[in-house]
C-alpha cells in the first residue's frame, strides 16, 4: 500500500474532467538524433507517451502546459495541438476494457484503489500536443505511474501502449506537413550548430535521407543564418562553419511562409 | 409538449458521451461567394455551427460523418478534423452553465425536459471538423432545435452562438494553411468552372483580393486543369473559357504538394 499513490489518484479523481485526455509529443534533438521523451511504467516495463488529465476548472491548453512542465520543468516552450484521437477502440475493446491494462494499474499503483480504476475505466478521448524543446534545458522527471523519462531516438522507438505509436506517428506528419510551408529548429537546435545538425533534423523528421549540398543550398538562400568565425585550432580548415538562427529574420519568414503564394 | 423531442433527447443523454462534441464547418461554393451551413435556433433565432454528440461506441471520425450526413444528405465527402476548442469558459462562464441558455433551451425544447439540460450543463469540449462540399448536392436539414439550415456568406456572417465563431476562424486559418502546400477547389466547386469562380475561391478564404492574371497564370502553371471549348453562342467571344480539374494531374500534385521542398 503507497498512500501516496492513493491520495494522488483519488485526487485526479475527484478533481480532473472523466473522458479527456493530453497526450505529449515531446520532441528533441541530440547526438544527430531526433528524439522523444517517454515514459516507461513501473511493473509491466511498457513505454508510454507523457500526459495527463484535464481539471474541472482548467482550459485544456493550460492542462497540457502544466504536464509538459511537471515532466520536462520546462515551461513557455512552443506547444502545439495537432489531434484528437476519438477511436471508440483505443482503449476498449469490444467496448470492454482491457483486463490486463486493469491488473497492470493495480500492479502498478501497489493498490487496487477501486476509484481510480473504476474512473479510468471509462472510454477517453485524447488530444496530442507536440512540443519542439532544447535537450540541455529539459530536466525528464518521471510521473506516479512510472519507473523512468528518458529520450528515445524516433528512428528506434520501443514499442507503445495503447495507440501511443499512432500518436507519434500524426505527430511527425504533422511536422513534416508543417516543413512546407514554415522553416523550423530554432527551438530544437542549440544557440550554435552545424548545417549538418540542421540536415539531420530534417532527415529525422522528413524519414529521408536529403542531398547535402543542395538542402544546403535552399536553407541558406532562406536568409536565416548567421555565420559565425571558425575557431582558430589546428584543424580549424576541416571543422564546419557554425551558424546560429537570426531571430528576426526568422520571424519575418515564418509570417510570411515559404511555401506555394498566390 | 413534445413528445418526439422528448423521445429524442432522452436518447441522446442514454446513448451519447457526456463532455464531448462536435462542431461542422460546412463549406460550399456558390454565386461567387464562399458559404458557410448554418441552423437557426427554434424561439431564439440564434444562429450555430451544425453540431452534435458522440454515441458510446462510435468512433469520434464516424460520428462527424452522421452528423454531416444527417445535415445535408451528403456521403463519403472530404472531411478534415482541424482542432478541438477545451476552453473551460466555452461553454459556462466563472464555472456556471449559462442561466440563459438553460432557459433558452426550455423554451426551444417546449419542455424542461430536466434529464437532458442536466446532461448538457457539464462541461463540452468540441472537436471541429471542416467539409468542402458541392451545394448543389447538399439538401440541408435542419435539426431538433433549429427552424431553418441555410448557406450564408462566410464575408457577412450573423452573430454565432459560444464560441462558433472562433471555430469557424480557426477552421479557415487551417484551410489557408493547406493552400501553402495544396491545391484545393475539387469537392467545392461545379464540374466545369471559370478561372474567375477558381479565383473567387480562393479569394474568399484568403480574405484578400489577388491578382487576376497573375493567379491565373500561377493555377495553370500548376498542369491540373483541362480547358474547354467555348460554346458558339453570339456573345461567344467574350464567355470565359470554362475549366475542369484533370483529376489524374490533380491527385498526383496532391501527392507530391505544391510547398517548399528540401
Amino acid at each position: 500500500m503507497n498512500q501516496n499513490l492513493i491520495d494522488l489518484t483519488s485526487q485526479i479523481v475527484d478533481d480532473c474532467l472523466q473522458g479527456n485526455s493530453i497526450d505529449c509529443v515531446i520532441l528533441g534533438y541530440g547526438n544527430q538524433q531526433l528524439k522523444i521523451l517517454l515514459l516507461q511504467w513501473k511493473y509491466s516495463q511498457e513505454w508510454t507517451l507523457p500526459g495527463g488529465f484535464i481539471k474541472k476548472d482548467e482550459d485544456m491548453d493550460n492542462a497540457a502546459y502544466r504536464i509538459l512542465e511537471e515532466r520536462t520543468g520546462l515551461r513557455s516552450v512552443f506547444l502545439n495541438q495537432f489531434y484528437t484521437f476519438g477511436s471508440s477502440e483505443r482503449s476498449h475493446e469490444n467496448g470492454v476494457f482491457q483486463a490486463k491494462r486493469k491488473e497492470k494499474l493495480q500492479k502498478i499503483l501497489e493498490t487496487e484503489n477501486p476509484g481510480f480504476i473504476d474512473w479510468i475505466q471509462k472510454r477517453f478521448i485524447t488530444t496530442g500536443y507536440f512540443a519542439l524543446v532544447d535537450i540541455a534545458k529539459a530536466k525528464p522527471h518521471p510521473d506516479y505511474l512510472s519507473e523512468t523519462c528518458e529520450w528515445k531516438p524516433v528512428d528506434s522507438l520501443p514499442g507503445l501502449i495503447m495507440d501511443h505509436r499512432a500518436i507519434v506517428d500524426k505527430a511527425l506528419e504533422h511536422l513534416r506537413i508543417q516543413l512546407n510551408y514554415l522553416p523550423i529548429g530554432i527551438s530544437l537546435l542549440p544557440n550554435k550548430f552545424t548545417m549538418l545538425d540542421l540536415q539531420k533534423l530534417y532527415e529525422g523528421i522528413l524519414l529521408k535521407p536529403l542531398e547535402r549540398s543542395n538542402f544546403q543550398r535552399k536553407m541558406l538562400n532562406l536568409g536565416i543564418f548567421n555565420r559565425h568565425e571558425k575557431q582558430l585550432t589546428g584543424a580549424a580548415n576541416k571543422a564546419p562553419y557554425l551558424y546560429s538562427f537570426d531571430k528576426d529574420a526568422y520571424h519575418k519568414l515564418i509570417e510570411k511562409g515559404i511555401g506555394f503564394t498566390y
